[in-house]
C-alpha cells in the first residue's frame, strides 16, 4: 500500500500520541493537512546545513519565493529542526545512534499519523573517507558495524535484537545514474561503517584518550577497506535498520569531506 | 596537581590541535587566556537550557549587567552550544552516549591545553524517575548500564574495553547536603540507568517499534528498581567514564521530570 508502518500495537490504543522532540502532536497539530504528501524525506546532522539543503530544494524545485525564510517546523523545540520544501521534509538528527533513533522514531510515527505514501528516505551528511578520493559521494548498499557485519545491534530492555541494515537497491543504482548526469561529481557505491565514537571508534589519533598505534589504527583501517568499507559516519546502521523495518524506501548518501 | 589529564601520546607530536566540533583551536585561540580560571563546567543536552543556566548562574554569581547577552563561544558550529558565566562553563551535548563523547573528548583537550586545574563537571539534565516522587533531583552516585552493571563498555576500533562508571562520592554528598539547605527541593542519591535508545531501549510503549508487553516492561523496570535504578536517561555511563579517567571530578544529578 506504500504507507508506512508502525510495529507498536500499544500506539492504537493512545488517545494522543506525542512526538515530544520534534514539539508536534496528534491531538495539538493535523499531521495528514500538514505532512500528507510528504514523498521525500532528507535528513542530516547539523540544523544549519538541513535549513541550507531546504532553501536548496525549494530554488530547485522553482517553488514561488525565494525560499530564504523557510520556517522551522519543530521551532518548539531545540532538540531538531524541520524544514519543508514543497514535497520534500528536510530534518536535522544531531549526532550518533542514539539522536537519530529518537528522530526516526518520531519521524516514522508522523509519517504514520499522517497517511504519507511511498515515501524516500535519504540521509545526508559527512563521513570519513577510506582510500578514495577526496570530496567523493559515497552512495552506501549497506552500513556495516565496527566488526564489518550488516547489523545493528538493539537493546531492547536488557535484551539484544539483530537487525539488517540492507538499503533499497533500486534506490542505490538511481542515486548512482543520477550522479553520472553532473559532471565532476565523484560518486561510488560502497560499504558506511558506523561507529558508536567519534575519536576511539574511528581510530583518530587526536582524542582525549588514544591507546592504540598508529600502526594499529592503519591495520583496521586496511581491514576495513578490504571488507569493502568506503566511509565512516556514526548513524547509517540505526537509520537502515529503523527505515528498513517501517516500509520506508532508503538510502543513506555520505558526503565524504576530509 | 588538580590538571587535566589527557591520555594520548599523539597529542603532543600535533602541530596544532583543532577541536573541531566545538569550533576551537590551539592556533586560532589563546585557550589558557580564554579558559584558564575555569572551576565549574554543567553539561546538559539542550543548546537552551544550557544559555538559561548560564543566564541564572550569572545572576546567581552577581556578574556585572543582567546575563541577558550572554554570547555562544561556539557560535561557529552548531552542533554544541557554550557559554560561560564567571568560573562556570555551561555546555550542550546534544542527545546520548555518541553526542555527548564527541563533545568530552574535545571539552577535556580543552581544559587540558587551557591549563585549568581543579576542575568540577556536573551533568545535569532530565531523565525519566523510576518509583520517585515527580520533580525530584537524582544525584548519581553510579551510573549502570541497561544490565544494571556500573561499567561503560567503548568500541575502540574493533575491541571491547570495559571502563568503571563511578563518581565522586565527596561531590555527591555535598551536592545532597546543598539540595537539604533548599526548602521542597526533593533530594535523593541513587543509581542512574544509561540507555542507546529512548523508545525500545527504556521500555517505553509509545515508539515506532515495540515489541514487548506491558508486562514485560514492568517486570524490567521492576528488576532496575531493585538492582538501585531510580531514574533513566542516555549519557551518564560515557560521562562517568570519560570524567573519571581523565581526572575530572564529576557528578551525573539529573532533574527527574515525568
Amino acid at each position: 500500500s506504500g504507507l508506512v508502518l508502525v510495529k507498536n500495537p500499544h500506539l492504537d490504543l493512545m488517545e494522543e500520541d506525542i512526538l515530544y522532540h520534534l514539539d508536534l502532536g496528534t491531538k495539538t497539530h493535523n499531521l495528514p493537512a500538514m505532512f500528507g504528501d510528504v514523498k521525500f524525506v532528507c535528513v542530516g546532522g547539523s540544523p544549519n546545513r538541513m535549513r541550507a539543503f531546504a532553501q536548496f530544494m525549494h530554488r530547485e524545485l522553482g517553488l514561488a519565493g525565494d525560499g530564504e525564510d523557510v520556517a522551522d517546523i519543530c521551532a518548539g523545540s531545540d532538540r531538531y529542526a524541520m524544514y519543508r520544501a514543497g514535497p520534500v521534509l528536510s530534518i536535522s538528527h544531531g549526532m550518533g545512534i542514539p539522536s537519530i533513533s529518537i528522530m526516526l522514531h518520531e519521524l516514522i510515527k508522523l509519517l504514520h499519523h499522517a497517511k504519507c505514501r511511498d515515501v524516500t528516505i535519504i540521509r545526508i551528511g559527512t563521513s570519513g573517507g577510506l582510500g578514495i578520493e577526496a570530496g567523493s559521494v559515497v552512495i552506501t548498499d549497506t552500513a556495516v558495524d565496527s566488526s564489518f557485519q550488516p547489523r545493528f545491534e538493539q537493546v531492547v530492555l536488557d535484551d539484544v535484537v539483530v537487525r539488517s541494515t540492507e538499503l533499497d537497491k533500486d534506490l542505490t543504482e538511481e542515486l548512482l545514474a543520477c550522479s553520472r548526469e553532473i559532471p565532476d561529481f565523484p560518486t561510488l557505491i560502497g560499504h558506511t561503517m558506523c561507529t558508536y565514537d567519534f575519536y576511539e571508534g574511528q581510530g583518530r589519533l587526536d582524542g582525549a584518550l588514544c591507546s592504540f598505534s598508529s600502526e594499529k589504527k592503519l591495520e583496521y583501517l586496511r581491514r576495513a577497506y578490504d571488507a569493502g568499507v568506503r566511509n565512516i559516519e556514526m548513524e547509517s546502521t540505526a537509520f537502515a535498520a529503523l527505515c528498513g523495518l517501517c516500509g520506508l524506501k532508503g538510502e543513506s548518501r555520505c558526503f565524504h569531506l576530509l
